[in-house]
């Protein structure tokens, strides 16, 4: 895509980015919600209500009362995630609170099941607080396998999510998807393209461009690869991190990751904004705020030879693949389907979910979530890699179930795994639990139980 | 039932009711767990997504954004219910804690569904403190339709209902099945037991055996049903309820409705204990501890003509049935599904709530109950009423649609539905959710989606 679009074809595709707004508007209302709750076990005749319930269910209820771990033998809280918010950050649309925040955390749940088995359940908190989230956890824990915290506003979710995955008493995996999900995925990508390019993570020079969720998250995952915070160059709306930023200074107990960056990257100390950044620099990862513009062509002139330049932004990324690729870089990713390399957090967590499920992890780590990335990444290569196909398609059937058995083993060899499980004995569970949730739906609409869309 | 049941058919009775305890234990741990998140709308491909997820769900959150309201037509928030408990009095097997109580709302999960077309998710939370059970209870609020509480201890279960049901920022109904659910069943089945007997409430004298959630509940139904409390002498474990009574007055802020009935009830200030307070007593409602022996023979034998007796407590009544008969009364009810008259929540909170979110009632008040148990009773009296069928079976089709109506229709006239609905839609829709959530689960059955019970 080094050939840039019209005018009239801009608009064309920015119009067709639309057309699902007007879809959701129309077939919302028709389905009235996305998700239901449904049996897993057959109901002969009514007798079996003495089975499912009294007075029958009692010895279940015994049986975990005297072994707890039970409760992942009798119910389905070990395939079960709740999908928790406050809607403060929802999509791009900010503060739109818990209400607002429903259709998408309905729409999670869809993906949750649909791409990794997992039975989830949207949990909308009438609450803005940090404290009031980190309770509501705490107090929602038993009958969930694992949280996946969504749409949170910064520097909040930074305190819930460290918060809870130091907190003894929480037995479960606590996941923010819009940080360490993102992050898994921009990873994959970015191992890919470091291939493509001759370059390992220890020789290349990074540009972050905003200093979000995403951006926070992205920089947890690349030291725990290895890479070293002087190897970066970060920025936010207010230009480069470097030890005189007093106003992070001033805030570094609700932004450490921050204020650390400020100290321990940029070894240069230039400041500056994204220009200066991305001057020299090997790759940049942009998670700042919708292009086109954010970032300049000029800017990408100046990075090194090869550039690699993630753009994340949606619905318009900071700059424009062509744009990019026309100033200098060699690979391109943004987070449109409609661009080659979509780099989305779709591919990660379903696939990372079902893995420390399938294992009964008891936290989701920055290795698990390398050792996702760097799985997407070799299914990527399998697939045959080129400036264009950095990671596998969320159609690819192999890649979930990949996913979720290298961070089943992952969560094994570091010791942190409720149970023992052979590579190939986690392949196929996660396999066969994502072909049924899928069978399932395809069953459903062909017997009339989920109605087909309505013709315009 | 007048025959007593030999030595041998008592003992083999006691094993069969025994015998679902083994299949349950067998068979949960075979399916792990008895409900699913499952997708409501189609995907026909991946594409689909964008619609459902980003970029096109954007539309509908900005909608609900704007008006709050309409979160009910671009979400299932309107057909979900939250069953909300501490574990703290699950079954008749006391604090067992959430996890162990997690059987019990997955099982009260799969009742909702398949009887009242329901989607209801169970919520087990991590703590036996009455505020944070309220708190737990307004933050969850925005993604559900309703509040189902459940297997709460006493006297926590009154403060938690009742001060939710006074919060103005409590949007939804909350509804404690255990008192309001038990009650409005218990009810059905004397209305009907007094119109055989040719009595009316009004000149009925009520003996209440046991004083926790469920006759506490059953006295307010009585009195909503314009029961003065000076036709009722009730009795908790220490004895008769009267004026004296210095243990109840010392705890009469945890217990304020103990309190009322020791001022209100028994004018004859009668002490002593169930023997005394069922002298000359029209009708006994025990929900008091498992028997055989909690309630004697001649204790009945001392009720006025024409006695009712329902001994509610499980697995074994308060008193056999055949006691019961043998010792004069005329008509029994248990809480058995193998003795006649059963008398189980079962046949009213899937209707209740089913009409309550039909009209998208903001609370479920005593008189929509009411309204209910009428109609419950109503559907006994069409299926041809006599001494042992007091009320429908649960297999009834139509049992549960026409409480919903009954509901609906009750809830509307109070000013408390946020829709208007004809009689006939509100039954032809609560009718056609709840056939189409069985269909579903037959249909499942039937394709292997649900797998059959394996063979011993």
């Amino acid at each position: 895509m080094t050939q840039p679009l019209s005018p009239q074809e801009i608009e064309a595709m920015l119009a067709k980015a639309n057309q699902p707004s007007a879809e959701a508007l129309r077939l919302h209302p028709y389905y009235h919600g996305k998700v239901q709750t449904v049996p897993k076990v057959p109901v002969r005749h009514f007798d079996d209500f003495a089975i499912w319930y009294t007075p029958g269910v009692a010895a279940p209820c015994r049986a975990i009362a005297q072994d707890p771990a039970l409760v992942y033998e009798h119910t389905n809280k070990g395939n079960t995630v709740a999908i928790v918010t406050d809607g403060t950050r929802v999509l791009g649309l900010g503060d739109i609170g818990p209400k607002a925040a429903l259709p998408v955390m309905e729409g999670k749940a869809l993906l949750f099941k649909y791409l990794g088995g997992v039975d989830a359940v949207p949990i909308c908190l009438n609450t803005k607080s940090a404290e009031e989230i980190i309770l509501a956890v705490r107090l929602l824990q038993p009958a969930y396998g694992g949280i996946n915290l969504e749409d949170i506003a910064q520097p909040k979710c930074f305190a819930v999510l460290d918060a809870l995955r130091a907190d003894p008493a929480i037995e479960i995996p606590v996941f923010h998807d819009d940080q360490q999900g993102t992050a898994t995925v921009l990873l994959a990508g970015l191992i890919n393209a470091l291939r493509l390019t001759g370059r390992t993570l220890q020789n290349t020079r990074f540009a972050l461009v905003g200093m979000g969720a995403a951006n926070v998250a992205t920089v947890r995952l690349l030291e725990a690869s290895g890479v070293s915070l002087e190897q970066i160059i970060a920025t936010d709306s207010r230009g480069i991190l470097h030890p005189g930023r007093d106003d992070i200074a001033r805030s570094a107990h609700e932004f450490p990751d921050k204020w650390r960056l400020c100290q321990e990257s940029n070894p240069e100390r230039r400041t500056g904004g994204i220009a200066e950044a991305l001057r020299g620099a090997d790759v940049c990862i942009a998670f700042a705020r919708p292009g086109p513009g954010t970032i300049q062509p000029e800017w990408v002139a100046g990075m090194a030879k090869d550039a690699i330049v993630f753009a994340c932004s949606n619905p318009v990324p900071e700059i424009w693949p062509w744009e990019a690729k026309a100033a200098g870089a060699r690979i391109v990713g943004t987070g449109r389907s409609d661009f080659p390399n979509q780099l989305n957090n779709s591919l990660g967590f379903p696939g990372i979910f079902r893995g420390a499920l399938d294992v009964r992890a008891r936290t989701i780590t920055d290795e698990m979530c390398l050792a996702a990335a760097e799985e997407i990444a070799a299914v990527g290569v399998e697939r045959g890699l080129d400036e264009e196909h950095l990671v596998p398609d969320m159609q690819d059937a192999e890649v979930f179930p990949r996913e979720a058995t290298a961070v089943g083993m992952k969560a094994q060899e570091q010791g942190l795994a409720g149970l023992t499980l052979s590579r190939e004995a986690l392949y196929a569970q996660a396999d066969a639990q994502i072909r049924a949730a899928r069978e399932l739906v395809h069953l459903m609409m062909a017997e009339g139980a989920i109605r087909p869309v309505p013709t315009l």
